[in-house]
């Protein structure tokens, strides 16, 4: 039983910006000397997250349509009276997808669907480096 | 330390669908020979979800509502331009849940609560063959 | 290769408080002989969940907000009818957050952002006790 730590550095190119990770953590995977077990992909940061998404142009867009409902931009947040930095909808939206998706794979295979598609999504209102970390634990 | 990997498979009735997975995975976890660790539920696939919910008739209407309101079904999706399949908002529901969920056991019994329950959501709008993953890890 | 369980015990306030568990998780860790390894905290209780949120005074208040247009207390639930307990609205919320968060550590540190925290939200209409799982496995 081993325990595997690899990291992902991505650039985003700003607000709603969302990137397809599957190919890169296939590969991080297949270096490792784990054959069965579980990769949980964490975002280190309060206005990035984690999900699964089939990765096709119009759910790219229709994804952050929905979050525009739950937690729209131009709307008071008590946040901006803290850092006055405009981005308190980014934050509310990561709360609420999350930074943290665990994802089984057996003999070095991601148990992933077809059309299914492991996504990082840039929430804040600016381009940002990111450090995506994959802890792989296993046998 | 062990890794087991198990699998369900469900007929889902179709959209809104949701199903109570606890006791069936409280059998396969009894089936293991590991006493102490985490099981991780996983969803293949982009139009379903796992969460865990007090599993009774009012909520099992109450959570679609909700979901109703973040990604109603008839409205405009970009996904429909690509794939003309109409279950846009279904894929939106899904990334917003999520398909994965870990939950802790110990001494071969899950840690929930005495009014939660492990429950598949079928977002999709038609019924669904399904085969849920279940990767238990630990000692 | 290590399991450990370890318990928060925590009282709330009632709906809408966010606790920050940052630095209670970060004793517990350090209690360990756990070097590298995942965290999973989970809430055994259907209104109650856990994400990650920089914690400041402002954004505790704009999450609530933005539950409250996910799923209003003042509307019909179904869940009601069952109990009659006017907290339909805390398990619907409950369900879409979820219960499980899992973080990765290297180091006995987590790898959370600067400003990023891990906290409970308690979603019942009522102060609660609340007993919080932590489930560390690692090498």
């Amino acid at each position: 039983m081993v325990v595997e730590t690899r990291y992902l550095e991505l650039d985003s190119k700003g607000e709603n910006h969302i990137i397809d990770l599957t190919p890169r953590i296939m590969r991080e995977l297949e270096k490792t000397k784990v054959t069965n077990g579980i990769m949980t992909v964490f975002v280190p940061g309060s206005t990035g997250a984690v999900t699964t998404l089939e990765y096709e142009p119009g759910l790219i867009r229709d994804l952050p349509s929905a979050l525009e409902r739950i937690a729209p931009k131009n709307i008071y947040y008590a946040h901006d009276e803290t850092w006055h930095d405009g981005n308190g909808h980014s934050h509310v939206r990561a709360s609420l997808i999350g930074p943290s998706l665990t994802i089984p794979f057996v003999d070095r295979k991601l148990l992933l669907g077809t059309w299914q598609q492991v996504v990082f999504l840039e929430l804040d209102i600016r381009p940002r480096r990111r450090k995506i970390v994959l802890q792989i634990i296993g046998e």
